[in-house]
């Protein structure tokens, strides 16, 4: 009797998928396999192969072919994580279970303000089959993640201080556990208060527990209107005061507070010159992104001069001390220059991202303490800190040139890591990971951070629900 | 060597307890101790004593101590819940775990927009406490509920429609586990995107995995003007015609949409004279309680304006089909109409409620269906149905006169409750319990109706947080 070798086995695996799915859903060609390898900016690995189930029901056979066999699997959605969890590891022993194909299920009804949505729709799809309906997924942010993927990592972004993230915008799931069961939670209850809320376990945790396939989201009317304005602050102080003025008057149609900081928004303006710099050289220490907006028509309350009017006459009270400067703006363009923030830093050298959060009232002075730890030991980093202030959230951005670093880039990251993350875990009680999520990038502070307590629910809920430990990168208990 | 007898051990138990805390914070007197036995609408039964800790640390003491004599514990708040889960069991051996002394630490963060608050505290203290700041914790409902409980029970209400329930406006809570562990989970914050989010553990779940001693609740600014009418509909496909049509046009401000059927309205006016009836004796077959509120200011746009101008101008259009009649009123008026629906119905003879919710957009077809089941059958029952439509929630109050019966009470509730609850859960996706939780009330439903892999996560999780199974008369899983 001969011991099959890897590529026996691995030939044995694709076939065995191709004739459960047929040979086209499943990838191996070195050229197709790359993408399903390879994250969006972060996690790279080497894939046995990928395969592509088009139903729930394929997705249950896939993961029950595995499990028999013991071979691990990682869910992918669109693969714009940003943490290395939805990748491969290294081995080349993993399967992709890649949702892509769950695209086409979209049920909207308009009278329950819900939508059923397969696991691997996209949010731009979702988006634009909402719009026709005068409705709205209220998550917005850079990237176009899959609804499974945005349920993995309880996905938040640009609008979480108006609408939540996407874990108070979910309804229901259907998930398929690592043997191919499959778990049926798809509720479309917005009260259902009926003992432990078990679609909680597979918000954010990483497909570790089990593949999303379908969810039932809650959506909201589209706003009818929309006005934006960006306002300079001479520090961080003052943003949070216009933050706590603009919430009383205006919180019912504040929709977003993004901040970022002149070290953050030089960037944008010296590599997208077609973005118009309102400000001139002399950038104010803080840039605020106000934007209103409204179900509410015009001809009822006009948000342009509720805006201008509202930010007009905070500048002659008390309010207004520390603003440097108003500009109003159409919405598209001031929108353009938030999301060109991050890529800009990419173009001024190496980057070490941070996504922070902290309670919102100690935002600056956790900004300022972040800024005087790398002035004291790294004079030539430059912070580039810029984020939702509104929600407490800011990603921190480590910029430095390489040939005017001390060390080389990942010593420094090394050092640099831990060092951030324990001024705002342990001297702010803030988060590590405020929307990003947990995979391979950051466990070392998963680790670190997570009450033991905690970690050993999940690895009792872990051998409850993958048994074999098959399913996922990441490892939260 | 003799066994103690059961009075030696309880007076054991008590001196203990009493050397713990002192003897002011044990109570046994049978006088003092009925309230601790009895709920407020539902649930009695006898304890061996009642301890009310005053801090994190007492609840502590008083866990490890009943877990090292394995005394069985029911946590207490202000004990205003419907499903039974706050009282202890009729065997007169249970500890009743008061939380009413964890009443004194409430500390607001007008910037953050947050607060932490005891266990013990009320709603009604929250409010008074919030009020002078500007800012609203939006839970609103007929009793004066603690913090814990309302953690415990996931409370909700009438403005769910536009602020979500507890578990949307919870950013960390305490804990204190069966065997005296506290697990500080008191994050306060928005966005924190670390893996299982352990806190929504301990909503909902009745108090039977751990004990809430403190908690952080994220507040929403107080609205500055509110307006309200009671709309009359012919029908419930009118009345859902009618959400729709406002949640498209004023969806930002709407923040309530009550609706009472004519036979659940009838009673108020008969029992409440002082109650203002503008309809007259000819009742619609349903009426709307709109709410419409904002922090925006009434100079820049009034509420009371827009209301009877959309209503008006709805009157006019295809929308309007079925509207029969549109009474503007003072908030506090027509919220005092509302909030004697069910007290109402008392008078009128024997009562069964239910706490149903199903998809909205089924609301109107679920109602009649019930209608149509009890009218069949028990033709002298009526159906008294009020609730929270724009959350798909539906408080079906079964009405009828003792001596009309055809069978004695408890053996007609027997009856009844599986029949409309398989309506409800079976035939219309909807849910047992919308928003009163899970207590013995209805343990008999949850352990129907409850998929065997959610209860057995539950019996899991059970194992580790209270392997004697102490805590809690609720029996999840």
């Amino acid at each position: 009797m001969t011991v099959p070798d890897q590529g026996e086995m691995e030939k044995t695996v694709v076939g065995g998928l191709s004739a459960l799915l047929g040979p086209g859903a499943v990838v191996t060609e070195p050229h197709e396999l790359a993408r399903y390898e390879q994250g969006w900016r972060y996690g790279r690995g080497a894939a046995l192969a990928a395969v592509r189930p088009s139903s729930t029901e394929e997705v249950s056979r896939v993961l029950a072919f595995a499990a028999a066999r013991g071979i691990r699997v990682v869910p992918q959605g669109a693969n714009t994580g940003l943490v290395g969890a939805s990748t491969p590891d290294a081995t080349g022993s993993m399967l992709v279970l890649s949702l892509e194909r769950l695209s086409r299920l979209l049920e909207i009804d308009p009278v329950d303000r819900t939508v059923v949505a397969g696991g691997g729709v996209l949010l731009s799809q979702l988006d634009a089959a909402l719009a026709e309906q005068g409705l709205l997924f209220p998550i917005d942010l850079g990237a176009d993640p899959t609804v499974g993927g945005m349920v993995a990592t309880n996905a938040a972004g640009t609008r979480v201080l108006r609408y939540g993230d996407v874990r108070q915008n979910l309804l229901g799931v259907e998930v398929v556990l690592a043997d191919g069961t499959v778990l049926d939670l798809m509720a479309a209850l917005r009260k259902n208060n009926t003992g432990l809320d078990a679609k909680q376990l597979f918000v954010g945790t990483s497909g570790v527990f089990g593949v999303v396939t379908r969810a039932v989201l809650r959506v909201v009317p589209r706003p009818a209107q929309r006005a934006t304005a960006l306002v300079g602050a001479a520090s961080g102080a003052t943003v949070l005061q216009l933050l706590s003025h603009l919430e009383r008057g205006l919180g019912d149609v504040l929709t977003a507070f993004e901040v970022v900081s002149a070290d953050a928004l030089g960037p944008v303006f010296r590599y997208q010159p077609r973005l118009r710099n309102p400000f001139g050289a002399a950038l104010p220490p803080y840039t605020v992104l106000v934007e209103l907006s409204t179900t509410l028509p015009s001809e009822r309350i006009s948000l342009d001069d509720l805006l201008e009017s509202t930010l007009g006459a905070l500048l002659e009270g008390e309010a207004g001390e520390g603003i440097t400067d108003i500009f109003p703006g159409k919405p598209s363009d001031l929108w353009d220059v938030r999301h060109h923030v991050s890529e800009s830093h990419r173009h001024e050298g190496e980057v070490l991202g941070f996504d922070i959060s902290v309670p919102r009232s100690s935002m600056a002075v956790f900004v300022d303490a972040a800024r005087a730890l790398v002035a004291a030991e790294y004079p030539f980093i430059r912070v580039c800190d810029f984020g939702h202030w509104g929600d407490g959230g800011v990603h921190l951005n480590l910029v430095w040139k390489k040939d005017e670093a001390v060390r080389e880039t990942p010593e420094l990251k090394a050092e640099l890591q831990p060092r951030i993350y324990d001024l705002a875990v342990t001297s702010f009680r803030g988060s590590f990971s405020a929307e990003h999520g947990v995979g391979p990038h950051n466990q070392a502070f998963y680790d670190r951070y997570t009450p033991a307590l905690v970690q050993e629910v999940c690895r009792t809920l872990k051998a409850r629900l993958d048994p074999q430990g098959l399913l996922g990168t990441t490892r939260l208990g």
